[in-house]
């Protein structure tokens, strides 16, 4: 229980009152949570939340409204271990960070925002084991809102935007086992239709004339011929399919990325392939996290503690290397990718 | 040099005089090679030409020329074995499948149709090593002249027509290490957006979660899901090609498939998916050929053997399962795929 351990350990998790908001995406492979941790000043009025918003640099006009202050944890566990992860809710008591019927106050039914495939699959799991009825969001309207909230706060990364990424490109050596255009053509390209000698032509092309075994290859070569392969693949499909729709920024998410500079980088070159330079890769901060932001901001019509929540504000540190409208966000995060972001809720 | 005995075998090639117009399309893995096997009948006059002709059901009006009666023939070596074989085409004589410069009779230049690029690559070993002359062809133009040779003569097939192969993708099992929608969802598919509970969500999206090593799975269920991966990415980014040109038929080529009937129907099944039953996928025989076809057509403008040679037609027995317009022609293959065409080339 590896993960389980990791969002344990930072917080503690206690005390539980300070966490609300539990909203999850149950997925195949994962379930990623977010959830409101708020900060011990709850329960200011709203002269001190001001004061307070003032000093930290938080610009809101709106005042009218109590306030909670906090940070959106991200955390993801392996939905494989489905019934780990229900017996740390339970000790933990993550449900009450759901919300209860408001329409019925007498009822102790407690709901928590799902979306995911797993939101149907163990409907029955979460209410037999814990009494929780999830209340689900449709996955697809959950990842664009949580990636409309991301785009909102700016927390995008262009990577044309990041010289040094592109150096990582000339690490490793997916040449070993992929055929180039240039051992095609004997050292040239095929220029014609803009090949040049370096681009590939057959991913693991080599392999099939090379007389060796698997071991006679490094891991590292696969793996970097791999991820090419996949990342050029996902750069072409996205390309062609924001051509249907006349768009020339694409937008990734997922698990798949993570943050990794290398995936960030093999994806932007081959959109600049595929576009010839026309469309942009973008990348989103807490890129696998987007469903259960969705089904998060979901609350936002819902009665909670007694608030009913209509806006979820960011408050984010501007960086000194921040330009024009471009926000720079700084980012927490333990080493296990469970990341975190400053935020305040307001209600009515 | 199984590929070379290969060849060899079926004709023995001898005598030598009967070949003409050797193609090549010399790719990073494979060699492909196109030539003309004439029947013993050459040098009729055009009366027994024409009375030949009508004895074997040929219908051609324009008797006006010499004509060569024979065979195409197709065959394949692995580019690796590059010097086995020049080594097969000086020992066979093939070079005599190539032609001189007629503008300069007295030349003994030999030069050999090429495409692909190995002939850029090779073409210094060519002339080295058997003072043959390569005599490029551009690649992708070869492509779609080799294609146009195939689809005029109607060698084409659309899998949606042919009802046994469609059971082929009930065998097998890639469940076992695919993660289907149903799998996420729980026995139900997500509808909202057109995926039942049978759609692969994630390719080898179980072995994640699973317990195992390699070795605990069959190949043939791994071997199942890679074919399906690749097949319905074909499918993806060919779909969203043709839909940038308007186009509804979409015609597969390439060693990929090699008539593979499972191949065929996982690509159809894919562009049906994707295009929502709005395009087809259709396939052609002899698809490893285009390029080395492409190549041997170009010989029309060459002069050979005294003729200048300008018109290829084929002899294709009307089998009687064809239906209108379409024409469902006799194949002639090795247990090695090496297959050929009956044909005629008309000179001037």
């Amino acid at each position: 229980m590896d993960l389980l351990a990791d969002v344990s350990n930072p917080q503690n998790f206690e005390p539980q009152s300070q966490i609300s908001h539990l909203a999850l995406d149950i997925g195949g492979s994962l379930i990623k949570l977010v959830y409101f941790w708020r900060n011990n000043d709850r329960g200011r009025d709203d002269d001190e939340q001001r004061s307070h918003n003032e000093s930290v640099g938080v610009s809101d006009s709106d005042t009218g409204q109590p306030v909670l202050e906090g940070r959106l944890h991200f955390a993801k566990f392996e939905t494989s271990k489905i019934n780990d992860f229900l017996e740390f809710i339970h000790c933990k008591k993550l449900c009450l960070g759901g919300f209860r019927d408001c329409t019925a106050p007498s009822s102790d039914k407690i709901f928590i925002k799902a979306t995911g495939g797993g939101a149907y699959k163990f409907a029955d799991l979460f209410k037999e084991k814990l009494g929780i009825t999830l209340d689900k969001e449709d996955e697809m309207d959950c990842l664009v809102t949580g990636a409309n909230f991301l785009l909102k706060v700016g927390y995008c990364i262009n990577v044309c935007c990041f010289d040094g990424l592109l150096e990582l490109s000339h690490q490793g050596n997916n040449r070993v086992v992929d055929m180039l255009v240039g051992d095609i053509y004997g050292g040239t390209g095929y220029g014609k239709i803009g090949l040049s000698a370096t681009t590939i032509a057959s991913s693991f092309g080599k392999v099939i004339s090379d007389d060796k075994e698997l071991e006679d290859y490094k891991p590292e070569d696969i793996s970097r011929s791999l991820l090419r392969m996949i990342s050029n693949n996902i750069g072409q499909i996205s390309y062609l399919n924001a051509l249907r729709f006349g768009l020339k920024r694409i937008f990734f998410a997922g698990f798949f990325i993570q943050g990794h500079a290398y995936t960030m980088d093999t994806i932007s070159v081959a959109v600049h392939f595929w576009s010839k330079g026309e469309a942009k890769a973008m990348f989103l901060r807490h890129e696998g996290f987007l469903g259960a932001l969705g089904a998060f901001m979901s609350y936002e019509n819902q009665s909670l503690d007694g608030l009913m929540v209509h806006k979820i504000l960011q408050r984010f540190p501007i960086s000194a290397s921040s330009a024009g409208n471009k926000i720079s966000c700084s980012l927490n995060s333990d080493p296990n990718g469970n990341e975190s972001i400053e935020c305040t809720v307001r209600g009515t």
